[in-house]
């Protein structure tokens, strides 16, 4: 299986904010929608920063500005 | 691999735009830089619609305001 972990950066900290996300989808601006293989859901504020999909990693960061 | 497929969706085409995308960046506004499992490189024009982690799809479409 190839979902991934979701990851937010806020200043040098990183925190897990979900596992096992399978859907991305934009949720109007700088928000996304998460949902897991499970069928859970989340919404993360933020930009995506990089996604790494061999990693299995997604970092969003959310806006400083 | 846990690499993705990259589609470009213009109107109602859906293009195949690169292959075995294993990193995916932002690159200013709208542009995405993706970097695939050989290290090639392709710059997208557009945002991302949805990706499909468990399916391997990477969806973009392109500004159309």
């Amino acid at each position: 299986m190839c979902e991934a972990n979701a990851y937010l950066i806020q200043g040098d900290k990183e925190e897990l904010v979900m596992e096992s996300v399978d859907i991305v989808e934009p949720q109007g601006n700088d928000s996304w929608r998460l949902v897991g293989i499970f069928g859970d859901q989340k919404i993360i504020k933020g930009r995506i920063k990089m996604m790494n999909l061999v990693d299995h990693k997604i970092f969003f960061e959310s806006k400083t500005d």
